[in-house]
């Protein structure tokens, strides 16, 4: 197979699982068919969607490539009818999670270059390709992100590190593809990691829990 | 009158339906004139502004059209001082609505189309333009977005089979407008029946109701 | 310094604080530097990047211009290490948010006349500019956008009224710069008498607190 063969079916795989893990959730919180597809969806495309249109790429290559859209539509279709299975298979949907992740943030940066952007905007549309689509995901099941929750093991942190370790790759001039196969291993072994030993991010010190809001 | 004048009527009907459910929504949650604003354009225009974004169709109809931001505004402004008289009406603001409903899934599609989707996508697209504002109408208003609840009539699976149609008809060379007149048709009375029947999508078998998340 | 200069500085600094408004719900909220950080961005730059995408300017100014990145992170940095003092300094962010306020709804509309939109879609665009933001984090952290709340002091009626005079400036051929100056200020001194004597917008009279909802 070829390198770009490789990619492919990763890509592929990656958008099935984080379909399924919108579909899950849709599952757990008891919504119909309809609201399976749709968190399915969202949850696999949105990050991508979202960076399209910020860098004006449009439509967006979840409208252009067909299998962009099959593959999610499947993971809910098969969620819908095997969740029990599906629901058992979790920490394998994880693994591949985390494989997405690391896919998508170096993805995502690379494409950010390839439209003129800089490298530090270039770092930030590579996190929200690869998590974005998990933040639309939970504000539409009306959840508390997990992305910003003390609790929630390391995620964007890995993506992160991902999308910097290629962004200056790509302005040192060091051979980009190598690299981004590093980083993306990279992310999915830290993403690991930082569920294995449950590392979760630091919040601030002293941090006055009466939730109140002194802003608006 | 022409058939491109009834369908501009049809379609500024749609739209003040739309925007009279965001702002009775914003009356009853109690929010202020400026809720009650943001939610009637939000329903009204959102669904259709989301398809543009993605189509590249800038700035996006609801902003080159000044019909389409008056006639929501008016909606507004009608159900801040006289919402009790609407609120009776409700029945009446639903047919509008199964109505638009009907008109916007088959004219997203067909404007899907027009900017060279393929099929899958414009039917996509032509739900997104039906339901989308609804979505975001229930985001903003923190409500968990009727769309997906399973207790809700059924309402995204009529649009799906009126985006359908026009998609096989667009595909199969059949001719368009016709069969857009019918499809709206058939989803009007779809969605109306729907509702009188109180129809509901299916969920997944041996629901576990627990509401826990197994995945992030 | 030249006006364009003053107009930069005022620019920043209205970023800084819309960013630290966001950073400090995080806090607030408990999040951890994940979600700091991305509720000053979205806080900050939300509101921009809603008016670019409908205005069709790819990829919006918070990607182009670095320091539109490089400020709210500062702004997130700083408050987590020191969300204490800036707890302390919860009015002067309040000052310095009316500031941004006015600037952006002035210089929101005119970037709208700028990509040829007409007078009532630059108004909306102006005010999306100033208030996007802060519903955008709202709706992350899973609060009711204090937007459309009774309770909230007079925020998006001070930032409509800066952009209804730019857009009649605009119109009457009057000389913009300076009436976009007056204009901003002019929101700035509403919006702080609005807070000081708390303000509030009307609701519709009669209100059914049932909270129900009829119309999905």
């Amino acid at each position: 197979m070829s390198a770009s063969t490789v990619i492919t079916i990763l890509e592929l795989a990656g958008l099935y699982v984080f379909a399924t893990s919108g579909a899950l959730m849709a599952v757990y919180k008891g919504f119909d068919v309809v609201g399976i597809v749709v968190l399915a969806l969202l949850t696999a495309l949105g990050g991508g969607i979202l960076r399209d249109l910020i860098i004006g790429a449009t439509p967006p290559a979840a409208f252009t490539e067909l299998s962009y859209l099959v593959v999610p539509l499947l993971a809910a279709v098969v969620t819908f009818f095997a969740h029990g299975l599906v629901h058992r298979l979790t920490f394998t949907v994880l693994v591949f999670d985390a494989a997405g992740l690391g896919l998508f943030c170096v993805t995502g940066t690379l494409k950010a270059f390839d439209f003129g952007l800089g490298p530090l905007q270039a770092v930030l549309l590579g996190i929200t390709t690869a998590v974005g689509g998990g933040v639309l995901r939970d504000i539409t099941a009306r959840e508390t992100p997990a992305l910003v929750q003390v609790e929630t093991d390391l995620y964007a942190i890995p993506a992160a590190a991902g999308a910097v370790i290629v962004a200056v790759a790509h302005e040192a001039g060091l051979p980009v593809p190598a690299v981004a196969v590093g980083a993306a291993a990279l992310v999915f072994a830290f993403r690991l990691t930082a569920m294995l030993r449950h590392w979760t991010a630091p919040r601030a010190r002293h941090h006055d829990a009466s939730g109140g809001r002194d802003v608006s």
